[in-house]
């Protein structure tokens, strides 16, 4: 299969954005190691999925993408913390990630815990200090991101991994992956929403359908390529699912199923994004279809 | 020296109040095992003095209390967030708290790291969705939260205090405590203030030396407490600091000196409300004497 092109545009943008990126104010430079060990996790590459979907959606609703680099940022930074709390010894115990030693390796644990710790509460810092838009939108997108961050998402899914309690067969494999990874995408596509001038609750619920359906195919894909791709192209060992026993969409389906699964979820998410856009969101077309079709 | 009244009305509606919170929504049933985590670290008990801060603060300046709860939940869940993270084996490695299992003994490492983290998650949350006052109001109250607990700020001390890597001296002690504990003794009087109608420049900034020299207050007569304290009293075994090689008060000035600096503050700490109240601050004025008379 072909991999699809990338809006490698915005991505640009995302990137030199996060690269200027400081969180230590004048007098507090004592607190620049924990800085480093931040700014390392969070400019170890990859494709910037999340900002990159805020910045296609803004686009699609006829917003200028550079208004909504500050909640892009955001949603980077949350996402590089719950990534160096899920690599943690106490969690998945992890050495590598993106082909380099991980957060916790290259500082110790105790700066790791903290530049999660850190990460998260500079993205509201961030959001607070740096996003335009109206009070209550702002507000709105603070209360999106807070609920896909906390207990009924990004944290509670991830109790549900490591303690293995999510409910047993698909539902409750579909609701593990919903909370994990599912609701933080989904915030990437609903925060440019309520910060834009496309609120309305009929085109919301739109792109709230084409967000939960992205999230799933985000997910089959993952757990496709933990059996099939390469160590070199993942940046860390393959097989690593299997080996920590995780629940996965190829151990509950197996390997040809999942295949299936993956090229539904990708027609529905392109349906439901051709219903919630009408033609016009290019980039986010190229982004389900690049999820899609990844290698890594 | 006699232990000061507390405002135990205060804290009787706080306690209430924090009885009552829950995280979990229907439908996400199988995370209430970390709700169960969050809540054994919430509601061990406690002075509850930044809550109670709150609330005191918000009669001082002619505020309904009640109006001021959620906010001051919320700095009670990131205060208990703060102490399940600062009691893992990374990082102090405590076992008992308030006289019970930390929550990584009762629940694992891996729950207690994301109870803490759900916990600051629904801190958030809790405030944006219950939090009454004027958008721009919350946003300001907000961003004081966020920069209270960042890196330039709790997470910041907390980073100082485990790498130890404060400045040398006097100056570098107060900032470790003024990042670590300080700031977020300092939010519990900020945000009612910004939440209020009392957010007038010249209030704040003589609202806000009382909240600093509070925090300075609070940590000294903590550090003394440590050393002359009881097990009993503490809920935790004495002499900590010093097994664990910390900075503190009487580590850096002896126990005398540091009882001198204790009055000092206290002294200063009541003049400052002064200047900010006038005399119309009963409840604030009971906590600063109770931070300098307490046992515990």
């Amino acid at each position: 299969m072909r991999i699809s092109r990338y809006p490698d545009e915005l991505r640009e943008q995302v990137e030199s954005y996060l690269e200027q990126l400081t969180f230590v104010q004048p007098g507090i430079e004592a607190a620049s190691g924990l800085q480093d060990a931040m700014r390392y996790s969070l400019l170890a590459g990859g494709k910037r999925i999340r900002p990159v979907l805020v910045l296609a959606t803004a686009r699609a609703i006829g917003e200028p993408a550079e208004r909504m680099l500050p909640i892009a940022a955001a949603l980077e930074l949350i996402h590089t913390y719950s990534l160096i709390h899920d690599d943690l010894p106490a969690m998945d115990d992890d050495d590598l990630r993106r082909g380099r030693p991980t957060c916790h390796k290259a500082f110790g644990e105790n700066v790791a815990i903290l530049a999660g710790d850190g990460l998260y509460a500079e993205a509201f810092r961030h959001v607070l200090s740096a996003q335009e838009g109206e009070p209550s939108a702002v507000l709105a997108t603070l209360a999106e991101l807070a609920t896909a961050t906390g207990v009924n998402g990004m944290v509670g899914g991830q109790y549900l991994d490591v303690t293995a309690t999510a409910p047993d067969g698909a539902a409750g494999l579909r609701q593990l992956h919903a909370l994990k990874t599912g609701r933080l995408i989904g915030a990437s596509i609903l925060c440019p929403l309520l910060l834009g001038s496309a609120g309305r609750p009929a085109t919301m619920d739109a792109f709230r359908s084409f967000a939960s359906e992205l999230g799933v195919l985000f997910q089959i894909v993952d757990d496709i390529l933990d059996v099939t791709g390469t160590d070199d192209a993942l940046g860390k060992p393959h097989g690593s699912d299997e080996r920590l026993g995780k629940r996965t969409y190829v151990s509950e389906f197996g390997l040809a199923r999942a295949r299936e699964l993956a090229a539904d979820s990708h027609r529905n998410a392109r349906a439901a994004l051709e219903q919630a856009a009408a033609g016009g969101a290019d980039e986010l077309e190229q982004i389900t279809d690049f999820i899609y079709t990844r290698t890594s």
